[in-house]
């Protein structure tokens, strides 16, 4: 979620109160990669968003966002890939709560590959097949479909922000891809 | 797969082959867990095999075959479940090749809770969700859809053989339900 | 963690500050299931911690707790291993972030098999070898060794409390164990 | 285990039933990467096993050997770890029978990431810390520690045969770093 977006979103926290939370608290997210997958279950694409940042610079992101208070973590990927991808993605949401991996976003850079300059983030990260019709909502410009190769693209992953090139090549690691 | 049905397979091997192998070798298995999953992807309902065994007695099982030689895991998977289960059954096999257990089959009782007193086997098994008409197949009864709940019961536990009631429990325990 | 304890944790937050949080987001937690194993890697025993509930009624539960903000998930581990079995237990913390479950404890029973009647707390779930000397610390009363057959105890899992029973068995699963 | 190493091994097969069986049944390995880890469970080091290849070449190689008859898959991780880094290198093999993935080995390149000329192979792949003494044995030439960085070098990737320098990324990745 950028943080354009973050501040749009209807809010169970005010802004203030979710800037307060931010500095005393990690705060929990997920983060799903969008896929592709054959009848067999191989992954053909991968699915990159496109935006622009602070700066105006282009930038591309996974699906990512807070889990709400009393919000189940399946309920979260659905509604942040609803958000992204638009409500006819038909996402399949994975049966089993163990994540590929947990992303520890700090505000410095550098104590792990995964950076967030707002706050200190930890997120349950889950590869997540749609089978719909995906389009880029709101402050996205495009969703991009990257094969497996095209992912590991120097210049792709030097357009990854936050650690999501990281992130992107540990998903396909677990996907039993080259990285 | 059942003994009578491991035969009858359009063998790689001949039987006299496969048998001396088996005294030999470990055998590659897969365990597929078939599942029903809702919208957000929680589970629904678990399919179980019904079969008669070697002595004419009803027994409970998930489905379970060989991976052949040049056979991908996910093809073996695939293959089971429409010999199991039907050509339309729609599997939805998974996207990363990481099991959730490994379960190693051993002629002899009690070395692990697995048994398979035909062979040593080690069984990489599968959560796969099935979105299809599933029907049983070749000599199986009938095929059963537990709730989580009803997959628990001591009474279905006891039927299931070779350990497959405890593989049962070992993926409600990997999809976050209660065991 | 326990409720008295969690008052008199050095507090990043003072007490209202996290009640107000707590009303607000999920909090991020860690649990761990402590081990004994063999040379083989092999599971002999499961350690349980005794306490007395807010009624004065003996209750067992696993080592659990928040995650501070700006502290890693594995200190986070280590910390609250050491306060509650102690400096020299040398715990050996899983190298990978991947937890074998994620437990979402929602203050309504019955959301999901885990319960915590004071947040929703979200909980990375890790099984933790102590190869070094436990002892139990602060306001627990005892710590237990269960063999996995002890743990499966009805008994045992009906002293459990906030759905600490159904964690112990999901461990106990992902061990490859039976349950 | 190199192809040398494989024949000299004490054989529950002759060499000849191997080859026959290589011909007809994929065949169960594990693969080990042996790892040191700090008190706090951090990867520090990888260890990668100098070898002579076929032709005289000096190759990198991961520990690597077949599943036996009526061996436990953790009994077949300490064998081939004894085999291949000394008999005091105490490892602390995983505790769950979970891998992190399952590499397939082909003879044919290109079917996946993995190839193996001799065999297909179906390996269970294991991080595996060891706390000991180190020392290359039999036809090993040289045991090399790399950090993680070291590791993902294109020099030594390159010289990583049978798609080991992939699965050793994997590894990092299963490890929450930066590959």
């Amino acid at each position: 979620m950028s943080p354009l977006e973050l501040d749009r979103d209807p809010a169970w926290l005010s802004r203030e109160e979710l800037d307060a939370a931010r500095g005393r608290l990690p705060i929990l997210y997920v983060d799903a990669v969008p896929v592709r997958v054959d009848d067999r279950g191989e992954v053909s694409a991968l699915g990159v968003l496109l935006r622009l940042d602070g700066e105006g610079r282009v930038c591309r992101e996974l699906v990512s966002g807070r889990v709400l208070h009393h919000e189940r973590v399946r309920d979260a990927l659905l509604r942040h890939i609803e958000k992204d991808l638009g409500p006819v993605a038909l996402p399949r949401v994975p049966a089993s709560p163990q994540p590929f991996t947990v992303a520890e976003y700090f505000p410095t850079p550098g104590v792990t590959p995964f950076h967030d300059p707002r706050q200190h983030a930890v997120s349950l990260a889950y590869v997540v097949p749609v089978a719909g019709d995906c389009a880029p909502q709101n402050d996205a410009l495009d969703l991009t479909w990257l094969t497996p190769e095209q992912a590991l693209d120097p210049g792709v992953q030097a357009e990854m922000e936050r650690g999501h090139g990281v992130l992107l090549r540990q998903a396909l690691a677990h996907l039993g891809r080259a990285v």
